[in-house]
């Protein structure tokens, strides 16, 4: 027989990323395509169709050897239908069928599920969450994700909506949240909020990675905004890890790569605010497969999916 | 054979109480014992035995009749190994085996966990949140306590220290929590505080059944007083409904007795908070089991753990 590989995407507000990986999940070509460019709903289906058919051609494998395609995507959709509900930051989706139509066009095995559960499991198969029966995964982007290992098993919760903990709220009032709600963990740490009060404090549009390399270089100003974040996204955790007596929360997504700065106030605040069993418990540790957890994540759904 | 019997204990900082119940869950007899009067340890221990002997002996029943013994804990425990860390409200205890020396003494077999694991157990399985995959059950009371029945099972967490939803910060900055938090739920609408709150607004050491009873007769200080305890409460669930897409929340515990300005206002507060597609699933049930919860899902322990 030959050699089996699997199709995972990534679809994100800013980059489609279609990967090939093999049986091990190893990334064996990824391109990146620009969301924006591809235009509403069918622009983005027929450049999934089109990646797919040249990835799998330039790497000199034939369509009968693909198991299947997963899709992560970047917003709340029901994993066993395959139907999207919405996506916040992409417009034009709303209760689309996405597996039944993609099952059609490519008559390969179709999975789908949100990129922060699939994010969370790729940590807990071959990540920094492995071995732990409960794990949160926490991403930090432009939206602030979750998903959740209970019991040893990726909990969905009962619409497959679990694992929102951006939306959790740090005050009884506060600003506006995205989702309708007051005060939400992403009201503060979002990636956009976070950006438009460093521009508020270094007086220019500075970029997030910026404040990070002058927080590395002790800068007070950038130490300070790292420490409000860890902070507010430390409260945050303190309520979850007292509720849900977690083994290990793995932060990942792009804010995470601020550094010790982050790290360490999110250690201290939960220190300082969750109780004694719970936090003798835990660990915080940054996301080991990085950006590509969630090619990983989707690769792996499609291969325990084609075999269940 | 005989007819079986069970024994069920719940320890309370003011009340323990003892119960006779058949394999069907009905308490077929119960005992009120002043837990304070009892002394510490010692004589907690040897009231506990005693009452034993005298409710099984006063229904016609042997020692051979009794299938064992359940009890329900305030305070953390190790329900695995059987041993008490501590009790926040009952001085003296502090990493008790207590299975094991309950065990040697009444020569029966023991299953010991927290109260509010049990009160959420006997909901699943007898109460309101029966036939939910997803439930959290709170109580309120002294402290703020909780269970979570995740993928139709009880939730333990790794140090089965899970549940605390008392103990999930509500702002970023406040007042200090018995826990060691700040802000915590339970500095809000532990009972103390409530009543601490209602004595300043009404002038005098007036009681919760009296606040609950004027709200009942519309009086506005006794529905405003119900009604920031409902938001405060709703802010908290509003986080845990996003981060567990839940079926339902059963609310008991002695302030659950405040009524209908209670439930709701914490209703009102989750749909203004709370994510839609978590909102739409949710229902927010009073307990059904009320006070006998605890001795209920102490009993369906045993059974379990029995047959098991």
């Amino acid at each position: 027989m030959a050699k089996r590989v699997i199709i995972a995407i990534d679809l994100g507000g800013t980059n489609l990323k279609v990967a090939l990986l093999d049986l091990k999940y190893k990334i064996l070509d990824k391109r990146n395509l620009n969301t924006q460019l591809l235009g509403k709903k069918e622009g983005l289906l027929s450049a999934i169709g089109t990646s797919i058919d040249r990835i799998t051609q330039d790497n000199g494998f034939r369509k009968s050897d693909i198991l299947g395609v997963g899709l992560g995507l970047p917003g709340p959709v029901d994993a066993g239908k395959g139907i999207v509900h919405f996506f916040p930051n992409i417009p034009g989706w709303k209760e689309v069928k996405l597996k039944t139509i993609l099952q059609k066009r490519l008559k390969l095995p179709v999975f789908l599920d949100n990129d922060a559960k699939l994010m969370a499991l790729a940590e807990y198969v071959l990540g920094n969450a492995s071995g732990s029966a409960n794990a949160l995964c926490v991403t930090l982007g432009t939206g602030v994700g979750g998903g959740l290992i209970l019991n040893k098993k990726l909990y969905r919760g009962s619409d497959n909506a679990a694992g929102e903990l951006g939306h959790l709220p740090i005050n009884e009032n506060g600003p506006a949240c995205n989702c309708g709600g007051i005060a939400c963990l992403e009201a503060y740490i979002g990636n956009n909020r976070i950006k438009a009060q460093a521009r508020k404090i270094f007086g220019y549009a500075i970029t997030l990675e910026e404040v990070s390399s002058l927080a590395a270089k002790q800068n007070k100003k950038a130490k300070e905004l790292w420490g409000r974040v860890g902070r507010q996204l430390g409260c945050a955790l303190s309520g979850i890890v007292n509720l849900l007596n977690l083994d290990v929360i793995v932060i990942g997504g792009g804010v995470s790569a601020a550094g010790p700065v982050l790290f360490d106030t999110v250690k201290e605040t939960l220190k300082k605010r969750a109780m004694k069993v719970q936090t003798q418990r835990i660990k915080v540790l940054k996301a080991k497969l990085g950006s590509d957890a969630g090619l990983i994540g989707a690769a792996i759904m499609v291969r325990e999916g084609v075999s269940s």
